[in-house]
């Protein structure tokens, strides 16, 4: 319902919530996450459930990124209708139905690459890819911790040989993601359980070479950890996705310099209106949970570093200080850094692109709503 | 993406994570609420901001309900745009690029109802009002508590009075909603608190009338209110909105006999798929926080009492239980009853209409992120 016409506005006129991403950020983002990987020698594979924005996508790939990743087969449709080729599904997808729909991006972008940790979805992944009249690129899911992939060792070894003989699939490699280590709070230790995590991937990537497996593609990490998979051996391409944007999660988890993590500037916010004002220490804005999400530690208030935002009410946002820098009135704006940036960026159907505090593009969300 | 020859498809076939609502559920819960109030003397004008369907807004009004609310400008642009008439904004809305959109909507819906909780406020709205050709229906605000509204009392009476008297707007009445009572555990605590928390708005209203305002409209409550605020004087009608779906955090409310509120089925569902059966007391499951929300007390899994729900993973759920009622294989599907029906709601773009488990159709999620 938001006209074109918000282009040259600036964010504080803005209907709100609005959210927005600061374009000099963002793009000093991208550009310093390409040149931190490629001076490491590693390729950016950017992970595309955080933005979901075909357009940002586009900024990556401009970056010289070696493809794009995303979770799910929607997202990967919706972007590729958008023209993003080089797709890598990191989510394995065993239901007949969405593997039907994941052969027919490989039909038209041959480029598509699909994660598999499990023998039967292998099978049923190259029968659908012989259905399709495709031979469809496959990288081993091998997990770190419990959550998806299929263990480290012997079976992930016995996979990859399975996929390599399987005629309508075509192995690529492995992806190893350790969710978990991301968000260790402090360099050193984050460094030391990320590596420690990626060792029994590292072997059976190894087992897998010896018995001569491809093994070109050898993804993971992510924003967190962008700066020590140079130290796993074989290791080509980072998963980054939180880098472009960041968010609260992100800069708590402190760096090599201290305890914010400031290699990345925040570049995304949500615009809010005070719709109360009524009590001492106390406002009401219009950014509650459906704008703003529930995850913790709760947004930051920029400019108020006293401020704490709740937004565990629907349509609300409920502020408490003891310390604000001015005094604010009914219709006044306040900007919001997002607890955690992928899920809110997914509350939005388009972003607006601001530089110098004006709009200078509004983006669609390509594939806002993507779950499947 | 998914192709519209869903229809007639079992629930258990969908691609995940697919929002769900039983019609029957739906439809006996829609007639119950219509009844209930009707015998209690109450209209039924029940709040979009849980389902933001249009479809769904139109089985309210065809089951007799005064007007349909919203909680942003947004969401009755996008309802009214669908045929969705006699629409009440519950929400104050100061900003003037806002004030211009709430105005367009009264000259082409005359039945159009705005909230207003503020004198400069009140101001604005009468000048657009008059900019637009329109006198603008407006109900005061009254606040429960100190999160919106103006407080009960001398300056809520003052503003209603300046209401009257400016050009642009026809004062209909109040409308005081108490959301903190609304999921306030056990019948008889719920009531007492309820009941208390109104009474100053049933004065400020009896002030109102005395001084010859029109107090026509007296509106508010919810779900877990509806069976209690016949008892408030001059009380007209009920904003409830989860009773249609349901949810965990209304179930867990209790009702009048007994632990489990049961006055309304819970027809809302999520299904979803099994990716990881491999850790024994495990499973990951496709529906994460971006598909069923952090909100407390989590999903429940439906004929699986002993499974715990945990979506603090964006893209995926952690299903832990030492007791299950079978084994569950990767590509299972299990169905999940959300935490909190509206932000669960307001991630989809559509919600398949289920009876007898099959899907008799889709509705278009009408406002869907319409949080402006």
């Amino acid at each position: 319902m938001e006209a074109v016409s918000v282009i040259g506005m600036s964010k504080w006129d803005l209907d709100t919530p609005a959210l927005c991403v600061d374009l000099d950020k963002l793009q000093a983002n991208i550009a310093r996450m390409a040149a931190s990987l490629s001076g490491m020698g590693l390729g950016c594979r950017p992970h595309a459930k955080t933005h979901k924005c075909a357009a940002i996508a586009r900024l990556q790939l401009e970056a010289g990124a070696v493809g794009i990743c995303t979770s799910k087969v929607s997202e990967a449709e919706a972007l590729a209708a958008e023209g993003i080729d080089r797709i890598c599904m990191t989510t394995s997808n065993p239901s007949r139905s969405k593997i039907r729909r994941a052969m027919r991006l490989c039909q038209r972008h041959p480029a598509f690459i699909q994660a598999v940790d499990e023998e039967g979805n292998a099978r049923d992944l190259s029968d659908a890819g012989r259905e399709a009249g495709v031979v469809a690129d496959v990288v081993i899911d091998v997990a770190v911790g419990t959550r998806s992939g299929i263990p480290p060792g012997e079976g992930a070894i016995s996979l990859a040989q399975l996929v390599d003989t399987l005629p309508g699939l075509r192995l690529r490699g492995i992806l190893s993601y350790d969710g978990g280590v991301q968000h260790v709070v402090g360099y050193e230790s984050r460094r030391r359980q990320a590596l420690a995590n990626m060792e029994a991937s590292v072997e059976t990537l190894g087992a897998m070479r010896k018995s001569g497996l491809n093994t070109e593609i050898f993804s993971g990490g992510g924003t967190g950890t962008y700066n020590i998979y140079h130290e796993v051996p074989g290791f080509t391409d980072v998963q980054a996705g939180s880098y472009i944007f960041m968010d609260m999660q992100y800069l708590a988890i402190g760096g090599r310099e201290g305890p914010v993590y400031s290699d990345f500037s925040p570049s995304l916010t949500v615009m809010t209106t005070v719709l109360n004002d009524r009590f001492p220490g106390r406002l009401t804005t219009d950014a509650g949970a459906k704008a703003i999400t529930l995850d913790m530690p709760r947004s930051g208030v920029i400019g108020e570093p006293g401020m704490d935002y709740d937004p565990d009410s629907d349509e609300f946002g409920i502020i408490t200080f003891t310390e604000a820098s001015r005094s604010y009135r009914i219709g006044d704006r306040l900007e919001l850094i997002p607890p955690h940036c992928d899920p809110v960026v997914n509350l939005y159907d388009r972003i607006h692109g601001i530089r110098n505090d004006r709009v200078e593009v509004v983006w669609p969300i390509t594939a806002r709503g993507c779950s499947q």
